[in-house]
């Protein structure tokens, strides 16, 4: 089985980062890589840079078929693109903020997210809402470091606090981690606040790899069947994917 | 008062079509004009197709702003990239379905919408659930009519035969037309069907009207202020958009 | 086009500032005027004086109708009578809380009312859920001044204040001011708190004026027919209103 | 312990009916009586009738306070009033609709509202909301039998007729009839549907009683306090109702 | 009429108290008598206890219908069993935090739940849920006291402190106390709050009289018919319990 | 890693096959065991068996803390005694009804359960509410055959139109099983119907491996933890289970 996980952004530090969070945990016979696009942003954290992330990561899942790719994981958590995806891909793909949540929901009653800018959390909201998760979630908290900076020392610090006062104040008995770029700090904040904390990078491995253990995929007609045959205009003109079609990446 | 409509496909009939439908019910000191972006889809009928519609509509924000618009109008029933475009933007920014939906819950309780192909219905679910008509929308009905071949007289009858469905066997007291491409047979099926009908495209051009006669516009701080400098890179190299460093379009 | 804006109360100050804080707003070729009851409380904050203001409000409407007016602003933040209105009047009847709200909605995403007092905040929490903004409606504030007193300058502090605490306790990115005598402060408050203030009577006109410019009202059968012919005993035996026969009034 | 019935509407008969139906289920120890009006409309359909029959039902209730009344049901379906009556009354005040729903939703799963007109649904289902009903209510049927009209032998065949289709195709396992005029026909309707049949004026009767047993009254303080004495102009002058100064009736 | 009240924990005292609370607001003509299951725990504080406590009082409902009582009430706040019973009675079965969650929705618009221990809590919000008080139901607040140790007078203080909390810092103008072991302080709290107090045990008996009064019982067919006849295995041999076949008790 | 699947009834050839279709999608390194309770009912299909049901579950689970069991499966679905087994166990508990929805939510958008009898189908509502489905689910239909008739022919057949209907009228695109019994039917039906199928059982086995490669489990403090040391009466006194003091099963 092989699974994909894709960096919707362009810093190849994160990628790598996600990639060796994906490993830790997928079975034995998963084989797990991680991508990043060829364009778009160095980080996420405004609706503008996710929109330009976009096409970027559509061109790695149309990359994917071609290789034969047995699922997707979306690795940034406003789950970027995750619908659009779904019409190109043939296998599963989860977003890790769906996955998160999902496993977080799976394990406690009341889940806070805890991310990077507060200007996002209208973004991990709507997501939220989305995926059913209004009750479950009692609290969305940002720590306020930006995603390329938390690798600082202080920024651990203000993101521990918050997920405790996730614990303390908002009566969250589990906390879903809402940025990629803190996949590895999960088992740290875990044993620092005494509630389960889930990194969405690792929960999506796994739930991609359920997904293929049981045959899933999305129905091949219906809202995620491949996308009509179109003219594309301009820039965008080389994004003819269709899936009998597999994009010609210039 | 300059109000720009932004067809966020690259097919001129529809961007011709649209700033008609914009232009008859704007006020007499209101301008409205009518762009498209250079590069995208003909049409948007999949979550691809928007994703790849974005950019270039977020370019054509981009423009507006150097020109001192002071609202746009999204005309495409998805509103994609709405909340991208308000990052850029220095005035309001409606998508014509938020715009129809809120014209139709002014005038009666139970809206349906009426839109082109079932694919899309999911798309038009989750924005009824994001604007909070969830209680007032009582159906999302599909004609199963192709964005570009709304024109064929057939393709009309099927439209009103859904609007009729709506009303008679869904209670529907309004009916929202789910699809800029709609726009001008409004007037038409209100005849037919005897409950007023909603255009999006009318209805966004007056809403974003009334925002700037009431002086409103998104908070400069949070969810929408101007994204963050960023590197970006690849195609999209180009798309270096701040509100200080307004866009270099190639 | 004729937009008529009712208060609901018998304050001849309060008509003149509504009718003032309207056409501020509303475009060049819209007439409004403000009128209010014959009978009825001198301020709207309890149940029962909403009860009381209801049939001098119908009264209005009834006139309104024998002289041709297009649409009509109800404008006190308890909406009240509107469904009733909607009964008798041929055009578009919109209640300021119903404005205000739809407003805010447009330009953020979670906006806060600030009201008299708080013995109405019930009634408004009511209005908020079903206009369907239960989501988008973060708080509801009262400043616990009466209608009759928010001239007061030290009245006015204790609003900005609570606007003030919307905004930064409950992380409100709009706010709506709950009250029509609070028409005039909008701007004011605007600036000392930085994000966007919504003042209902200026949203509710300039709402009634696109809802006229689209075409739309009420579908002539269903909910909003008119009223049925029917003997009424008593005190109020003056009001055979119909649309078909305009009521006599004493 | 004295319960007073009020039937809003200035319909004899209906008065009478209603005070039968409630004397029937009331306890040893309770004393039932059935008022109406001295002024407003001669049955209740539309917002418009609802508004102007209020006035008369405060009066009712501010002479029952001076008579000492522990509780008070209002017997109509749309539970007009019902808040502005709180704030005058001392003990407990229960709308038809209200006390059928909870009754209702203590015996059954998933009821079904069967009322008169269609017209009346909206209020309906905004009372099914108010009351947190949505989930457990799974229709709302009209018979399009006005309220005067509910005597005549085809009526009853047309409401039994809808109340079996809210069983066999809604699948509610309880009904609440929609008006108070149908008092009478509950124990007949069960018979020929099969499940349990709810009617609002037995309902309310036993509920008010309950409440006053359980010394349970609105709290002195907040929403329901007596109403600040205020002018009041024109027609309703007489009505300065207030706890400490009782209504002066003409 | 016939009301047993069933206490599901096996502790005397507790059993004794509720029927005392029980028969102060039941009807002249009203029998009510108290029970307690021969198996299960002292108390109920978590699922498990409230699992094993199920047994035990299902084999008392078996033993009620052999005696022909009327209805019965459930008296532990977590509604234990009640869907069960309902199986096997052919009258009326309430549960203590039904019959006050809705007394408290009757009487106030916002009550708050005030109970013992903080992990039962999130089973108190799913009853709040189930019954549809979700809007109504302000806060759940625990006082930390196990349900045997609240005669002790300090543990008396912490609820009275934590009911006062409920007005005061959540807006609560209803408190629902949550544990049938206070039954006897619901007056005390309400004189030293100032806001209305339900005690479920009293409130059950008064509204399980009303549905008796009513004439209302489950529909015998559908979710609530007889469980079909079936083997049952082990230790639980003996609960062969069906309508037509009553439980033999060992 | 070891997960033992607990089938909560006592019909052998059900526990068979609910281990078959476990071990058929674990992964290699997972050792997984079907289990059995020693006493309880031949099959759940009511409220009352379920409530007979769970203290043989809960023995099942007290008997695989004492193994070292590392998550369970619970196969019945109801979810029956979920929480309570949450409090005996260190590792996860996961019930099939849980884990089918959470699976059907990943790969589609709008799923329907198709079950046994109707008169579970009020118990499995209240799981889609539960677990947050409420807007995934659009429909739960029965088709009406019982539990231990799932083997004959025809009883497939009515199962695999049931499920078509659910496709072609309720519009789902996902159809979730909701029964263990139908555990091995899932690849036959999803290849007739055309969409994908989730069996429970099959579902709760992978995420239940998720979970344990996460090295997710409850927090140790708050709802899940271990039940107090309490006395029990009775039949079940030899149900003292504690975390640290295993039961002893006799």
């Amino acid at each position: 089985m092989h699974i994909r996980v894709i960096n919707p952004n362009t810093t190849r530090a994160m990628t790598d980062l996600i990639g060796r969070s994906a490993r830790v945990v997928a079975a034995a016979g998963t084989f797990v890589d991680a991508v990043q696009p060829t364009m778009g942003p160095a980080s996420i954290e405004s609706h503008y840079e996710e929109a330009l992330a976009v096409p970027g990561l559509l061109e790695q899942i149309a990359l994917g078929e071609a290789e034969g790719v047995d699922a997707y994981v979306v690795a940034c958590f406003g789950d970027p693109g995750v619908d659009a995806a779904r019409e190109l891909a043939s296998g599963p793909v989860i977003g890790i903020a769906e996955a998160a949540m999902h496993a977080a929901a799976l394990v406690g009653r009341r889940f806070a997210v805890v991310t990077t800018l507060g200007r996002t959390t209208a973004r991990a909201r709507e997501l939220v809402d989305r995926y059913g998760f209004r009750d479950a979630c009692v609290a969305i908290r940002a720590c306020e470091v930006p995603v390329l900076a938390l690798e600082d020392p202080r920024a651990r610090t203000r993101l521990v606090d918050e997920c405790r006062r996730a614990v303390e104040q908002d009566g969250a008995d589990v906390v879903v981690l809402g940025c990629a770029g803190m996949a590895e700090l999960c088992a740290v904040i875990a044993d620092e606040i005494g509630v389960p904390v889930v990194d969405g990078v690792a929960a999506g491995t796994v739930l991609a790899q359920s997904l293929v253990a049981l045959g899933l995929r999305p129905a091949a007609a219906g809202e995620y069947a491949a996308p009509p045959a179109k003219p594309m205009a301009g820039l965008l003109a080389g994004f003819a994917i269709r899936a009998d079609a597999p994009v010609a990446v210039a």
